[in-house]
């Protein structure tokens, strides 16, 4: 018996390359068989199906084998289980403690201008490429990479190493977005509009640096310490200093159809003393339209460089922006509203400049789904239609949406300019990783000193895929 | 017991998606039960036991489970197989209808000029350097992204997402090759020359737009609507307006060592009214040598800027392009043809400017294999040779090739000048996946209006490797 | 029997992570014994023989099947095992010819400068975000692609494609590391200091060109020959010509914890005799610290651009470099040095300029770790920890270091400078893929011809996670 093993063995090794593996149809058919020949009982014939028809708990592959007395050597690999969510590929290992997970997110937009003073041009373009991966090392360790490869600005987006400790706290170092504002925490690929709305001029965007979060069963905090952002473009000032973020939510209600959100958060920075004299001090922003060139943005605090204004704020000592938050979800309906003042502190200006800005949002999704909060991160998440569009009879998901966004950044002598926005917004939810997206908006803006108004209507589509 | 073997497999079959795969506890179970059965010894069980305990040398992995009702929500991973192609990677779920892929190009190329009157130094670059993923979601939609790092151009090459229905036929939006031209169509790694042909310069390229293609036994037919290109270089208009485009292919013989193919193309595009005074449209094109620099390029329509003419095009009303081609493959000798003529429509000149240009081109497989012809994009694909060298005893394929190109962008009072050039090419395909190149150039010019020639020889050579 | 089922399935499920799953050998084993018991008839046992053998319709498993005679055909999948280390993914196909890889390396930073003269301003920064891919196809072929994501500069690192012969031989061809240097050879992530010693600027770096690289049992040679750097900085010229490299090593002790490494290295370039009247050559570093703004680089052999000489390097014929390089590895403690010395010839100069440099570096591993020497490349690689710090017990390794370092760009009239760094580090490894590091350097330089001192005084900080 013992040769006829060995050499069961030796010849399955030699034969293992041209073997299938045993897979359920062999399994099935030497059950069969062994019921045929009486060996097994009907009731146990019955069992063994019903065996292989439960989930099987085991990751189906290769296992990690006994390693009882040490932790498991991160230089050795250590066997995974590879998976596909939405067409992405992610790879994890048995024990979960380890895991690599492929994202990427393609979105082509068209924008038509119907344009009043400043001349906008209709365009295409992508406007979000990005690739990245995220994971987990040995439980407690975390990254996340991400770059985005959309026009010009090829440039990372995230790129931070976390430690998960005390449960649910995480401390980060590296680039991510400095926590403040419920709209700029929310990703790209969930909001409900195709651009975030006119306050997110004031949000402090991503930044390198070191950050803490935390949350409970109702409430999330985050707050971070940071330096410049990792690419810093013209509007930005060489020497930033160091700045400090912090940002508290609290959701009295939170489950999977309702929702109540509020939340508060601040963020200051101040500038190193040695800036250099030419730097200029900046809040712009588009008209919530991402194709309109940056020369021809309606609001601008540095007016003066576009000559229409002789003013511009220099000599900066420190800037304070505080946020207040709320939204709520009741089945297929939600509402969303922000209000964010920012106060800008220079050497030439005795009293601080004080710009400002709010939002207020509805959404209803006409198919029934509900937006789908996240209360350990106070933010909205990806929305999974009810059906799914092209596979089976399905028509994916419809989502109607109303906006209303305001910003004034005239203060003192300096005329930014006001704007004050509304948008019609269509969503198609295909299925959780497509949807397409129309937006028409209504734009009444008095850009500069001389007070007339520009007043552009917007249709603006976009395809969008991400995983 | 025939019958009930193959009812067994049939059934397993229809039920093997529904049923985990024979897992360890499965396995365990019945050598339990047979054992209890007195159907297996003792020794047999433990020796079963102690094999199952050894480490499996075969991979293996998890199949889908039951989900009968409800179509499988896109939110929950679904089970993968993971395989190579040529060293890539690819991860595809059990049914097939969702897949993620990725790609890469590496490309390193050398150059020696003999200059004769444009200086054009000798050089090595990266030519190629792109990464690319491409996936299916739920059967119908597909999306590709890919990327190309080489040079200092790092930009986006396709970002595109496809809804494929009515059997053959795709819908596409974002940013692809708008459909003209048999060489533009087919992908750089497939060409039998380092670089396309001079006419290439006529070509509209890559642009955000959505298109439309579908393809029948003989034919195949692509259009596109487009706005922009991703990233706008310097030789282009600020606002470009929409272009439009269609190429028919037919294909009447398509086997796999014969074909002949007959293509037609047109392209136009309308320029934006309100276009910069100071834009210049411009065709231009390097020697079918990509390592000159662009500053010395023979062809130029806007000679103006190296100040060789006084003219230029600007005040862009429109362009039209129409394109004809035909090739041929008998075994291992292939035949192919491209004409291709621009109107160039423009206020300041009465009749529209009229450019032109043509290859034929010819090639012969000496190790015997037959370029590899897709009729359903009406392109050229992957040569995969009968042997492979560096395993086994194969020394892959090898292929001569010959070209003559013509480009005349001389009209009117536009001295864009002309070029004839003839090229010899050798390639070894080691692999699938690997080849050599190297190209022989004899370029005659005529560049500007000057009438004097410049007629440098070029070799260059080149390493790729694409998956 | 309902126990005993519920027994087996419990124990099934405890065992079952010390259990390799179900596969072809332990079923091939099965079938084997129940037909020698008599269970099966010798028909039954055909077939389900036949039924393994049959390619198996469930993907988990397809494996490569017979194809004896021709070797198996690159564009079919073969199929893989996945694998993860260190929280990265690998796809390996069964026989081992073909694996894909996917690399990453984040690193971020942040600096305080005690500034003495020159203005340096504290600051943070993604010092590293690069992905890479690398792989083998069919055995004696690879492939490495990196690319760098961090600042401004995003950009290829690595491209090649490499054919492995002879054992232990290896010919590229690409863009690769020219072999020059035991500081430069060793990859970032496993440096002892943030950044390179000063006389890393008088290394050649990356170019494209070919390459061959050997090894024996204490020995490698590596040597290639190459033109221009992928993207050329602004502080190289335009014609780069060729240039050359050649690097021995010797190791007569190399086991995991002793290590004696001795090593010589020359590289040449010769400029393109057209080269450009404006191209100035330049040499020029930061001092150990790369957020220092490239304007404010203490030693620059071009200090004519910033004002501060009369005198630069142009007219450029040849350059050639000869670093000597020696390093001990015994137990815990490990000592390196190295000294370069740079001849420039211009045609403005009767003589060669000749600059030098060498650093003296030591390391202790409080944790009783050694540095990795892997005698195959004569360079150091990844530190493996005793234990890791967030499973289990474990704290991590840690690494006291002292380098100290000089570079003097002083001859004849080119007053680049002189600088001597003394830097201490200390470095946590909390595990092969996470660890912290801190630098103290101290500067003291000579910058330009005036011959005052600027001595800052640095402290930096870095998290890094790579795999």
């Amino acid at each position: 018996m013992r040769n006829k093993l060995a050499c069961a063995l030796v010849l399955a090794g030699v034969l293992s390359p041209l073997l299938a593996q045993a897979g359920p149809q062999q399994m099935l058919l030497l059950i069969d068989m062994l019921k045929e020949n009486g060996t097994l009982t009907e009731a146990q014939h019955q069992q063994l199906k019903a065996a292989m028809m439960a989930e099987d708990p085991a990751p189906s592959s290769k296992q990690p084998l006994a390693q009882q007395t040490l932790p498991l050597s991160a230089s050795e690999p250590v066997d995974v289980m590879v998976s596909t969510q939405g067409g992405s590929v992610k790879a994890e290992s048995y024990d979960g403690r380890s895991s690599f997970q492929l994202t990427a997110q393609i979105a082509a937009d068209a924008a038509w201008y119907d344009s009043d003073i400043t001349d906008m041009g209709n365009a295409a373009e992508i406007r979000y490429a990005r690739i990245g991966a995220e994971g987990t090392l040995f439980g407690p360790w975390e990254y996340e990479l991400e770059i985005d490869f959309a026009g010009e600005d090829v440039g990372l987006k995230d790129a931070w190493l976390g430690y998960r400790t005390m449960g649910d706290s995480r401390f980060k170092v590296g680039l991510f977005k400095t926590p403040f504002s419920l709209e700029e925490m929310t990703p790209s690929a969930n909001q409900t509009f195709m651009e975030r709305s006119l306050i997110n001029a004031m949000t402090p965007g991503r930044n390198v640096g070191v950050g803490f979060e935390t949350y409970g069963g109702q409430w999330s905090l985050a707050g971070s310490i940071f330096g410049e952002g990792a690419d810093d473009g013209d509007d930005r000032l060489d020497d930033e200093g160091w700045g400090r973020s912090l940002r508290g939510t609290w959701a009295p209600v939170a489950t999977d159809t309702r929702a109540l959100h509020l939340g508060l958060s601040s963020t200051a920075r101040t500038y190193g003393g040695d800036s250099d004299d030419e730097a200029v001090f900046r809040i712009r922003t588009d008209p919530e339209s991402h194709l309109v060139d940056s020369n021809n943005y309606l609001l601008d605090t540095n007016q003066y460089e576009t000559k229409k204004s002789k003013y511009k704020i220099q000599h900066m000592e420190h800037t304070t922006s505080i946020g207040v938050e709320a939204a709520m979800v009741h089945g297929p309906v939600s509402l969303q509203g922000e209000f964010v003042r920012t106060y800008v502190n220079s050497e030439d200006y005795m009293e601080s400049l004080d710009f400002h800005g709010f939002y207020v949002a509805g959404s209803w999704f006409l198919t029934g789904e509900s937006r789908n909060y996240d209360h350990t991160q106070g933010r909205f998440g990806r929305i999974t239609p009810y059906s799914n569009f092209g596979w089976g009879e399905g028509s994916g998901a419809w989502e109607m949406a109303l906006r209303y966004s305001h910003l004034d950044l005239d203060d003192q002598d300096i005329e930014g300019g006001r704007e004050w926005n509304a948008t019609v917004g269509v969503n198609w939810y295909v299925n959780p990783n497509i949807r397409f997206m129309a937006n028409y908006i209504v734009v009444n803006s008095e850009p500069d000193a001389a007070g007339e108004e520009d007043d552009p209507r917007i249709i603006q589509v976009r395809g969008q895929y991400d995983f």
